[in-house]
């Protein structure tokens, strides 16, 4: 239905997440009929974190600058060390204000459909980090999916007989859900993981 | 949570309609972490886009030219007149393939409550195309809103006495639509609107 550059800027929207067809006409109206600066500002901004964000060389996670600022930051606990998925993942963990460690971004998960098995995770980073920094604890701060369970599975095999304690989150109902609409594999899990209400 | 040109990217982000701050997290995520060329291209084609689209200085419509590929389009009946908000709904009047008359874009329409009174819609522009152009038939393809029956409402008491049919969009039940589901207000105007299955 678009053409020129309209029709470039809505093929170019819908690379992002989530934006099919019809959200990038709307936005792609939007765009050029909002106030130009704003959308120029926009434009800009976009170019400016894409050409100046890299992977810190310590813990993988993006960053303006070559050592991010959780790396960088000497008040941190060096023997703590949290495992995610990807820099949002960092982000939404430190909201939280419950771990005080050091982090490091996998990137690739386990996913042998998607043709991505051990040599093509981070691994070999990872097993660096934890025997040059002293690592005692090790959490594997992974999604539940089949994914994030096989490279839990992995890494702790692979770290078997090291002296680091390796955890992962808690699995159960989460807080404000409804046992019944909770899936059966959640609410077995909890069952079994249940624990005492003066804990 | 973001710092530096990340959260410059977010702010600019959620100028977007439908995105909020959890969005605009996300987007920006992932446009860091997207391949670098793909997302300068997105912020090229917004850039582009922005600086080179205008309003066509007869129908109003955005358009990479002075005079839009409607307005220009030699083949389009020129007594027919279709009225509309704005330039995502010609797209889509047009893409029905209903309708092969001329445009008008409206832009905005009367809505007190946002300070838009007559003087702050287009009519005038309308009213010369009107008068100038012989129309024969004008169709207000406004929404059934609050602001589109007023704008409706108003443009067709100025325009009484003048020789030209003045018409508007069926209303009634959407094709796919459940009664159930209907307001009152809807399935009131369906039944007064009744037609013979006949026709």
């Amino acid at each position: 239905m678009f053409t020129g550059l309209l029709a470039e800027l809505e093929k170019n929207l819908k690379k992002l997440p989530g934006i099919g067809t019809k959200s990038a006409q709307r936005l792609a109206m939007y765009l050029i009929g909002m106030e130009k600066n704003s959308a120029l500002e926009l434009s800009e901004s976009i170019r400016l974190a894409v050409e100046n964000y890299q992977h810190c060389k310590h813990c993988n996670m993006l960053s303006e600058d070559e050592v991010c600022s959780f790396c960088s930051d000497t008040n941190r606990n060096d023997t703590h060390l949290c495992v995610v998925e990807n820099t949002q993942d960092v982000y939404l963990i430190d909201n939280t204000h419950e771990f005080h460690g050091r982090y490091f971004v996998m990137g690739n998960l386990l996913s042998p459909l998607d043709g991505i098995g051990p040599n093509e995770i981070n691994f070999p980073a990872l097993l660096k980090l934890i025997k040059s920094n002293g690592i005692e604890e090790l959490i594997l701060a992974l999604n539940p999916s089949a994914e994030g369970e096989s490279t839990i599975s992995y890494i702790a095999h692979q770290l078997e007989g090291l002296p680091v304690r390796i955890t992962r989150l808690s699995t159960g109902l989460p807080f404000g859900g409804d046992i019944e609409y909770t899936n059966s594999l959640t609410l077995g899990n909890a069952l079994k993981r249940r624990y005492s209400v003066s804990d």
